[in-house]
Order: structure tokens, then C-alpha cells, then sequence
């Protein structure tokens, strides 16, 4: 990778990471900046937009990432509901637990803070959420059930995983992800 | 109420107000003050313990909210989770409409910018939302669900709710949530 997109991809890794365990508003673009190891003036050289512009692109990251590995999982299985949600949920524990319960969905936190408000956010996270929705779906229209009916279930399948990652970080357990993860529609 | 008690009283739900549409960490003391109409010295007069001692006072009384309307649907339907699911869906569905897509769960936002990482926050989150599932749970137990099942049960729906809300601000639509309202476990 050329230096200029390391350290361009450095900024949203870091970004993502902190975004995620202590929430956007609360993360300075010096420590951003500082934990990153990238250089002083490449945070407004990759972002002149300041850190809105920092946010949407670690939204970015973080919906690329969680879509790779719901593909993964469909990969594995690509036309059993019950089963792909069930990896799903493993996944998103392992996740949990081995950040000691401070990493829950990449991007809920800084979408509770900024959406609707913001219409940049708004926009990027409701492209996330559909692409992640969209690889859920199609598990269950392969497994039979009609398309409109597929996107209904995809969507209560992603809000059950995000109210489960919330419940596991109060709880400092993953049992609420496992439980969601067992039992829907079983 | 006492002119005394009508001052904390403001500055709480303010902070509630606050913290539940922009975040806790983007929500500063002086905001709070200056919406909350108390005077000056209130705050630390009330809150000698600063932001997260008014922090921990919001989430108790939104947590607090929410338990009154929850055991206000249980008394319309003891007996039957499917028509109690809907109706919780139905009054959150109504809050967030009426509030233009900025107020969902008015303890989620905060919860996921401080759990687990304040050991304050994280236990008032976990007491608050342990009196949440306690009263859903309760109406599983009264349909004939054994104790141990509706417990999990109880925590399920919690989960979809609050993902479902973290949705409805993302597509600005109430539908998520009706849809998980309507058709969980039917």
C-alpha cells in the first residue's frame, strides 16, 4: 500500500475502533490523530471536512467489514436461516468478549448520537444498514420465504443482534447475543 | 413540589431530554443549565458529583418512564405477549414519530457511550433495565411460560425493541419497529 493510503486507512481504522467503544462526540480528532500514528497534518490533508467527514468513512469501514463477514457466514450457509444467524451471533460474541464488552456494533453508537440530525450520517448509515439487510434477506428468500417477507425478517434479524449488543454491554455477557441468536425462530 | 425539589427535578429531565436525542458526551452542563431554566448554583448544588452523577439520575427516571408505560400495557394485556408486544411497539412507534426521529430509547445512547467502561453507569443501566424485563417477563409467566423461558424471553423482546428503535432513527420510519412489534413470536 502506498504511504499516502496507509495512512489515510490508519485515521479510519483508529477512528472506527474508538468510535465504537467510547462513542463519536467523546473522541477528539487529537486522539485520533495521536493513536494512530499517522502524521499531524494528514488529518486534514484525507479530511477537510473535519470529522464528520472522518465519521462517515469509518461508518464506511465498519458496514464493509460486518458485510464480509455476514457474507462469510452466508457462504457457509446459504439457505438455512436458523443456522446462519446462529454463526451470526457466535461471530458478534467473540467480538464482544474479546474486547471485555466494549465493542459492540461498529457503528450503533455513533448513529444514536448523529442521525437523524445529521443528513450525512442519516444517508451513509442507512447504505450500511441496507447492504447488511440485504445479504440477511437473501439467506431467507434461498430458504423459501417470499422477498418482501425476506426483508421484513432481515430487519428484525439486525435489530434483535443490535438490541442484543447493547443488553451484552450492560450486562458484560454475551448471553443476550447467544439467547437472540438460539432462539429466533426456532 | 417544593421550589427546591422543582429545580433537580428540571435539571434531570432536561438531561434526559438531551442525552436521549444528541448523546451524553455532546450534551455539556452548561446546555442543561441553560434549557433546564434552574438557577445557576443548582447544579452543583444537586449534583455535587458533576456530569455522571446527573448522568446516572436521567437514566433512573427514563428508566423509570418507561417501567410506568410498560406496566401500564401489562395491565390491558396480563396475559398475552403478543397483543403486549404490540402495544409497546405501538406507544414507542408514537414517541419516536412525534419527536421527528431524534428521541428512541431514552437510556440507549448514553448506555453505549459509558457501559462498560463506568462501573456507575453500567450498574444503574443493568437496574434499570432488569425492572424493563422484569414486568415483560411477568406477562409470559401469566400466558403459562415457564419462569426460566420468559425470562429469556423477556430479554428477547427487549432486544429487538431497542434495535428496532436504533433503526427507526437510521430510515427515520416507524415501520421497524411496528414490524417487530407485530410479528415477534406470531
Amino acid at each position: 500500500m502506498a504511504r499516502a493510503a496507509k495512512h489515510r486507512r490508519q485515521l479510519i481504522e483508529t477512528a472506527m475502533r474508538l468510535f465504537r467503544e467510547q462513542g463519536y462526540a467523546s473522541t477528539g480528532l487529537q486522539q485520533i490523530l495521536a493513536e494512530s500514528g499517522a502524521p499531524k497534518g494528514s488529518l486534514y490533508y484525507y479530511f477537510p471536512g473535519g470529522k464528520e467527514e472522518l465519521g462517515r468513512a469509518a461508518i464506511e469501514l465498519a458496514g464493509d467489514k460486518i458485510l464480509e463477514m455476514l457474507r462469510g457466514v452466508e457462504k457457509r450457509h446459504p439457505a438455512d436461516p436458523i443456522a446462519f444467524v446462529r454463526v451470526y451471533g457466535k461471530t458478534m460474541a467473540g467480538w464482544m468478549a474479546e474486547s471485555g464488552f466494549q465493542s459492540g456494533c461498529p457503528v450503533a453508537t455513533t448513529l444514536l448520537e448523529t442521525v437523524p440530525a445529521s443528513p450525512e450520517m442519516t444517508e451513509t448509515g442507512n447504505r450500511v444498514v441496507d447492504a447488511w439487510v440485504e445479504v440477511i434477506s437473501r439467506v431467507f428468500v434461498a430458504a423459501g420465504v417470499r422477498p418482501r417477507e425476506a426483508r421484513t425478517r432481515g430487519e428484525q434479524v439486525l435489530a434483535s443482534m443490535e438490541g442484543a449488543l447493547l443488553l451484552a454491554r450492560v450486562r458484560r455477557s454475551t448471553r443476550p447475543i447467544l439467547d437472540v441468536a438460539k432462539t429466533i425462530w426456532s
